[in-house]
């Protein structure tokens, strides 16, 4: 079970960072009318406002690079809580931002997982 | 409704790090038997077993310095996701240690909560 969850962990976070980095606006499709996004302290929600926020943040370009994945069971059956935490290197910017984010994920009925929650900080130097 | 889940999200941190700057071992009274800690990646179940891995850390004394709490509901009835960042002093030690640490709070009978998740990575410079 443990093992699992890390796998569905790691899986996710490699997807979810592959999106952000090459298809912000692809994102979309892993939230839900009901997800909640908190970036930077503004709070966002459903998936919609959630692509577009992401999709408008002012870089072009980014890249993701992940230090540490730690993954738990949640109390909602199947739901998986994610606790990331990595660099940003944003395009044309020379120093990499620190940044830790967390994820609640909950399944489909499909068998996949969307996003029911998302926080993210810069961690500022 | 989010102004109340930012309230318990304030209250719950206050009341959490006076508790682990002034009493590590009180701590326990915070967690269940089912309640699980990955503390820099190793993993903890049980409130008794975490208690007594934050009361072993190798540090005397120690002040937690709040920078950011964001909170949401969670998919749990009653439930509060927790996300903090801040820095962490330890006793004799020049400098402070960045963090960032997540919670899970469940509502308890009693109408307090406790935690169930909990994650804490220190943040490398």
């Amino acid at each position: 079970m443990e093992e699992q969850v890390e796998l569905v962990g790691k899986a996710f976070v490699d997807h979810y960072y592959h999106l952000f980095d090459n298809n912000r606006l692809s994102l979309a499709s892993l939230y839900q009318p009901t997800s909640m996004l908190t970036f930077e302290g503004q709070q966002i929600q459903g998936g919609d406002g959630i692509a577009r926020k992401l999709s408008e943040l002012p870089f072009d370009h980014c890249q993701h690079l992940i230090t540490t994945i730690d993954s738990q069971p949640s109390s909602s059956p199947g739901g998986v809580l994610v606790f990331v935490s990595g660099n940003l290197q944003l395009a044309g910017e020379e120093h990499e931002l620190k940044f830790s984010q967390m994820f609640h994920l909950i399944p489909t009925l499909l068998g996949s997982f969307f996003v029911q929650n998302d926080i993210f900080r810069l961690n500022y130097g």
